[in-house]
């Protein structure tokens, strides 16, 4: 929307411009910097998130370049026309990788790493953000809604309460990549090939004389696939009664059985448990229930454990907004900058010891069990360093260096792959239904105490010995001045 | 970003489709129907909310028709041709009006009106909400926040947190609405013209070998507007020092004057103070404060009342996410339909009471008390009273209907202005510096009560007598049934 034709090529917060211009002023724009992305613990989505957004990125990427409107609006911004010159004639020279889409992923570790010239490394930090924070939030809040439904079904019903047309329709995607197995939104199963859910709104009820009458019109139009909405009046004494009496009149006798009926307000799990005997009684078994209203993982998780008998959730705008988390914070910092042919290590102290940065180029594995096939810990190392070629390795608590654990018998799997390599995007795509799959597959590895919704076993992100050395060695000779 | 040459035009959840089709196959199609958009009690946002994305919906509907690729891909989803055939030949023809952006509104009057064939009423459901959602939600967040900021500077900075592209740039929009002075986003600056604010990042002064070199350099290239960003090492003991001695050595002999310094962690109340002290003492009274770091109205009064010296807050993923209220609630629902000449006024009933709605087309008035500007309660009619003539009136409470005064020396306003006329666009939209300017002074019409943060007084949206009697007239006959 906006003006769809318009290209959005300044997606950047105009520090990164006038720093960039600043790196020119120095003629320090093409020394070399490695940037990660990574993000801080989020308690609030459990113990691990789902990567996603990956494919945008690179999209995002491949088509930067600046047009003449760019060029005018940052000349009256005061930007110099060297830069302007260097913007006109850009051409991106970076090497990116990152995590696959669907991998879950762990706080404090890259998920994408990005290698070049420092002005344009810099100059894609609000893009790479913006478009990895949205997607994994969204990608983890369906993962954990998809796991609380225990199998059932989980549709993406929240267009309407996305911010704006782009969330809706990328929500969609990262909640499909995260286990949903529909969205309702039109655009976004067009664009993506996600299977599309229907059903029936209160409007197509309230534009007919009588709810039965509108349960047959519906029913008659529909008979393979008919799914209605019994709550407009009243659920239990006329919506479920005159929903079976239109299976009957219209669905069976064009040799169909009834597909659903849907519930949208009340008590959900007491009337889904009523409406299953209502339906069994009328010999509809096979006729499933769904239900919608402001659901999440702990909702459902709380139904389910009391009995509900749903077989669809349908959930919107929570899961759309990830509305109890609706922050991925992500953020995305120098690693190392290369001046004068010496590479010089960065860290960022801060009073908030969290906020320290890890410095180094990096390398990002994951150590998988080969008796269990479960991962084990992940490991960051320099990029020297080989963990698939050993057999032993001595994991450590960053933090707490005592804390000590020797594995053996592991596969050792590198996590981040090349993207992009000087400029040209590298990576092919897999089709969306096997990044869903994947990650159903990769979740699959992770321990039940990771898995658990609240105060999950914190999964180990250690670093190598190198590396931790280097960075308590940075500490302290910032200390030290 | 996607394929930004893409227009997304099924932006629709898929029932509304589905229900389209089946009002071609029971002849409904061209039946009038009256749809209100309005919104549920939002606590957590305070009193009203801040209307905003009247401009990008009207972009929506001034663009909507379907192309190939749109009737193929519904056509392999079981909708009819002769629907298809509809589409293929879209023509808008419905009224839609809206109350303008930036005017103050309340839950449960409508915000948006939609009169027309009952299956292109329908059919716009999900964009409306989208598109009007998004944007008040983060008008309202914004506004929250500079009301606490009490006259100081508050600038979005919130891209790359926002949940995609277009939500960073008609966030920012939105922000700007709500009376943010900048932002940060170059892209959403250069759209809507919103001022740009620069700064710094960590970044910068981790690519030098000292942050005195970094700060220096800095300096040079920009002394006409220095703000130096000083927690990336130790705030008190080498940011502020080092930025004093820059902006000695590089700004001051060049005739300018330091413009800032910004701290993005610590506790910020307590260092804006030492700040303050150590700036005034190196003779920079006039060198401002400016914070960041997870702020929102909240923290803003918190640190305030707590005399912390800051000239400017940055706000970014509280605002562009309105990350304790992520949610904006409204709904589209029908208010009456016309079928064989005669007018039926639609009612919802439910077991959530909150989710009965209010039948009739109906017109919205604001009351101004002449004596103060102070607007005294909204009020919803029926379409054929005309409150702006008279000289009294007696309100009454809907819910508790003994509860009744009677206003005199009022002006009523009609709040809902027409936006599209039988399918062509007739609004002319204001400047948005207008529209932020209007909405300052809408919000200085309301009393003090109903602006407070925390349970503020219930502001009046009333029902004149005959509305309110058809509606409890509709409630009684449902009942009956």
């Amino acid at each position: 929307m906006i003006n769809k034709n318009d290209k959005y090529n300044l997606i950047m917060d105009f520090y990164e411009i006038a720093l960039a211009n600043g790196f020119i002023a120095e003629k320090m724009e093409n020394c070399t910097a490695w940037f990660d992305m990574f993000f801080r613990p989020m308690p609030q989505v459990g113990g691990f998130c789902i990567m996603a957004g990956v494919e945008q990125l690179c999209e995002c990427l491949y088509e930067l370049e600046f047009d003449e409107s760019d060029i005018d609006f940052l000349r009256k911004e005061g930007i110099s026309e060297q830069f302007l010159n260097y913007l006109a004639d850009f051409e991106f020279k970076c090497d990116v990788w990152a995590v696959p889409e669907g991998t879950p992923v762990f706080a404090g570790e890259p998920i994408v790493k990005v290698r070049g010239p420092i002005l344009q490394a810099m100059l894609i930090e609000t893009m790479i953000l913006l478009t990895i924070n949205h997607q994994t939030l969204i990608a983890t809040k369906a993962n954990r809604i998809v796991r609380a439904a225990q199998g059932r079904s989980v549709v993406e019903f929240g267009a309407r309460r996305a911010h704006g047309v782009q969330a809706a329709l990328l929500g969609a995607r990262a909640a499909y990549i995260g286990g949903c197995t529909a969205t309702t939104n039109a655009e976004a199963s067009k664009l993506f090939g996600i299977p599309l859910y229907g059903g029936m709104s209160h409007t197509w009820i309230q534009a007919f004389d009588t709810e039965l009458e509108a349960f047959c019109a519906y029913a008659s139009e529909y008979p393979d696939n008919c799914i209605l909405l019994v709550d407009t009046y009243d659920t239990v004494n006329s919506g479920v009664p005159n929903a079976i009496e239109a299976f009957r009149r219209e669905v069976v006798p064009r040799g169909y059985r009834p597909k659903g009926i849907r519930i949208d307000s009340g008590d959900l799990t007491y009337l889904s448990k009523k409406i299953r005997r209502m339906l069994n009684d009328a010999g509809f078994p096979d006729c499933d229930i769904y239900a919608s209203n402001s659901l999440d993982e702990h909702i459902v998780k709380e139904m389910l454990g009391h009995g509900a008998r749903v077989d669809c959730f349908l959930v919107g705008e929570r899961l759309i907004t990830s509305a109890d988390a609706p922050v991925f914070g992500g953020v995305y910092k120098p690693a190392a900058i290369e001046k004068n042919g010496k590479i010089k290590n960065c860290i960022k102290l801060s009073e908030n010891v969290s906020k320290i940065t890890t410095p180094c180029p990096k390398l990002l594995w994951r150590l998988f069990d080969m008796e269990t096939g479960k991962a084990t810990a992940d490991l960051l190392t320099l990029e020297n360093e080989n963990i698939s070629e050993l057999t032993e390795y001595e994991l450590f608590d960053p933090d707490y260096s005592w804390k000590r654990k020797t594995v053996t018998n592991f596969v050792a799997r590198q996590m981040l792959v090349p993207i992009f390599q000087k400029g040209k995007c590298v990576y092919k795509f897999p089709a969306l239904s096997y990044v869903r799959s994947y990650c159903a597959e990769q979740v699959d590895t992770l321990w039940e105490e990771v898995l658990r919704f609240e105060n999950p076993h914190n999964y180990y992100v250690d670093l190598s010995l190198p590396l931790w050395k280097e960075k308590q060695r940075l500490i302290n000779e910032i200390r030290k001045r």
